[in-house]
């Protein structure tokens, strides 16, 4: 493969490559593997691709992906709980939505705050986080973010901004995770169960 | 993010997850990556797809990808050398472009023989390999193929074929990788690597 006949296939390397978790090598693989399954995979992909593209949005609401200005969470009327799930990303409302137990609706921050990238709480969702909790009747506010210096930073910064407002606010519980073998633990996570620890 | 919404975001993500080195965890990664770039990243990556699934075939002489029947290199009058090197996969022969040492051409197998997996000659581009050598003039078979247990079985088996042809059959020197530190390479490689030392 050379010249011409490379241009094309290099440049879908250099996108691919540009995905979280693949590097040049593993895009160089991903590609051989669609051109080897050119009309069952690769086709299909970037039809998929291009739908996706062409009617995904971000719910004007609470920053969940849909194909509406306001997502299929926001609009039902079973999801006005008035319980509000605060997450960092959309991955963590699709982990929170496979869990199925969550019957309100969420906030999606986009991030947290970090002095190191400056991003503050403009940067994020959390002006709109405190409009929706003056308008949508909220009555509790669950943080569910990482558990990371950063994740823990944005928590506590909302939380104190929703002092005063008669919102209960909560945060998942923390502990050791269902079959999790306190050998693979780190010692964080062991020290925050023990202090959690209930009678048995 | 339920119902119509997720539909074709899941399709999405469940043919990226069939990627090699995705697994359904990165797929979703990968995916949010793309929604939130869909402009700059998404819509290019779904056309470069199909630019290269609409044009990509593989060579009818040596197993390469190109956009046309016979590859560049196979027409290219300048590595009408005599030396065939011989891969397994495409990736190995863009491997071996990389290096940019070699200037004859290539034949891909697209595989090793395998017992287990039922993979014998006629399933590799083996007779194919027995017509160039005998039609194109060539003087030297490279044996480029990887150092494992299939590998070096479709290199005897090769190098069983070519016997009487008079031409020669080489492979590519084992030894430390430049810049390999022993103590990360497995015992085969090390014991290869004494074996062929050479006078310092
Ligand atoms: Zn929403
Ligand atoms: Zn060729």
């Amino acid at each position: 493969m050379t010249d011409n006949a490379t241009r094309d296939i290099e440049e879908l390397i250099g996108m691919m490559a540009r995905l979280p978790g693949l590097g040049p090598r593993s895009a160089r693989r991903a590609v051989l593997h669609l051109i080897k399954k050119r009309a069952l995979l690769m086709m299909p992909l970037a039809e998929a691709m291009q739908q996706v593209a062409a009617t995904a949005r971000e719910c004007l609401a609470c920053g969940n992906i849909g194909t509406s200005d306001i997502c299929d969470i926001c609009s039902s009327e079973k999801r006005a709980t008035g319980e509000i799930c605060v997450v960092e990303d959309v991955a963590d409302l699709w982990a929170m939505e496979r869990g199925a137990s969550f019957r309100g609706r969420y906030h999606v921050l986009g991030g947290t705050l970090s002095a190191l990238d400056a991003i503050g709480p403009e940067e994020l969702r959390i002006p709109k986080l405190l409009d929706r909790v003056r308008a949508e009747g909220v009555t509790e506010v669950i943080l569910a973010l990482n558990a990371t210096v950063d994740g823990q930073t944005t928590a506590h910064y909302i939380a104190e901004q929703l002092e005063g407002t008669g919102v209960s606010v909560t945060s998942l519980a923390q502990g050791v995770p269902i079959g999790g073998e306190l050998d693979y633990l780190d010692d964080g996570t062991i020290t925050a169960a023990l202090k959690a620890r209930k009678r048995f």
